[in-house]
């Protein structure tokens, strides 16, 4: 499966609910190799000790160096919040660099690399990447916390472009014949309460049905609301004509 | 701005930290307009007094009920982590449903409400809703911490899909000229450490030409490239005529 090509690389991670946060989003958006590299050891053992953690976390891999850690990827892949270029390694927005990535992991490994929660990634570290990718967050306030970051990133990796153009599938639309069963019920009740005069006139008759038409009822709603305005019009004539 | 238009709704939570970690989302996003619906008050005063709380935190606005938060809006959406439709309101992936708000937020105020991290929005919550908007995570584990599903659903609101489709600007290429320029010279080297034969055969020269162009060099890593070959050459011609 694509998804267990991509390995998940946290760089000196500090803080022990970043770590379990970073795992919870991979297995909510299905990845399952999770890398930590010089992790800050009591924060790992915190982690992997939390009530809930998970099997990912038990079964995640420890490198004492980023180079041990992605010795098996073809590509490797740096998140920074810096917005300024490097000319010697591309800079790319989340946008496209997702693109590439899943391009490769349809025949490769690539490994995606997150710094520590108070520096990210060192020069040093960002020297094992091809090219490095950014989350487009505003430049005034651009750097994430860890959990969110890898959130964000997997689910740019996992979203399905193609659902985002076609519309879910719309519930069954009322008839005309229950829309003008409607109408004549509703002219009813409007009668029967005195919103309108009797005999209702042709005018009026005309925007009532053109008030039913511009609800776009669904059938299931077309039912309901006759069924409404049939109880409505059965209390008024009780009121018109009370029993004994 | 239309990002303005926005009010992140957090109904009932109890968690000082994810209420942290959503303020921070949507600063990073740009989102200013944090409301919460009866949260766990001593969660809210610590999110508040944390150290490095922000200016949004500031001015989040409380409100006792779910009505009273949306009273402004002409559109609620509510998130779920539940994949089975409910004929009576519709459920869209988030790729989809961003899209119907972000067309909204364009004239008129909307709502996106998150529920509490243990129990999510209430059927009474959800009753508040228009729609409702599901992150695409695995059903096996659909429900996410409430900082990382905000972080998501903000990113899918900013993300641009047309940096999707274009390749950012390319370095510049070398020229064909400082190509041949680097053959000559590697060809130099080969021939002065022994690699080939002396004189330098013609097929040697057409596999080297080709080595040179495989690379896609750009013009900045050919000048780096020709200084370290110039280097290598000088110094493997004094090795070969040393110097008394």
């Amino acid at each position: 499966m694509e998804r267990d090509r991509l390995r998940v690389v946290l760089v000196a991670p500090r803080n022990p609910l970043n770590i379990g946060a970073v795992a919870r989003a991979m297995s909510n958006f299905g990845f399952s190799r999770l890398r930590l590299v010089n992790p800050y050891e009591v924060a790992y053992q915190e982690a992997r000790s939390a009530v809930g953690a998970s099997q990912l976390l038990a079964s995640a891999e420890e490198f004492a160096t980023v180079a041990a850690a992605v010795e098996d990827c073809t590509l490797v892949v740096g998140t920074t919040a810096a917005q300024n270029r490097n000319p010697q390694q591309p800079l790319r927005r989340l946008e496209y660099g997702a693109r590439l990535i899943r391009r490769r992991l349809a025949s490769e490994p690539v490994a995606l690399l997150f710094g520590s929660e108070k520096f990210g990634l060192s020069n040093e570290d960002l020297a094992h990447c091809h090219w490095l990718m950014r989350i487009p967050s505003r430049p005034e306030h651009g750097s994430m916390n860890l959990g969110q970051a890898v959130a964000v990133c997997l689910y740019e990796l996992i979203r399905d472009p193609r659902t985002a153009r076609i519309a879910p599938e719309k519930p069954k639309a009322a008839t005309a014949q229950v829309q003008e069963a409607l109408t004549r019920i509703l002219l009813d009740v409007l009668e029967e309460s005195g919103y309108v005069h009797h005999p209702v006139e042709a005018s009026t008759q005309r925007k009532i049905r053109l008030l039913v038409r511009r609800q776009n009822l669904s059938a299931h709603d077309a039912e309901i609301w006759l069924g409404i305005f049939r109880q409505i019009l059965w209390r008024l004539q009780q009121g018109r004509n009370p029993k004994p």
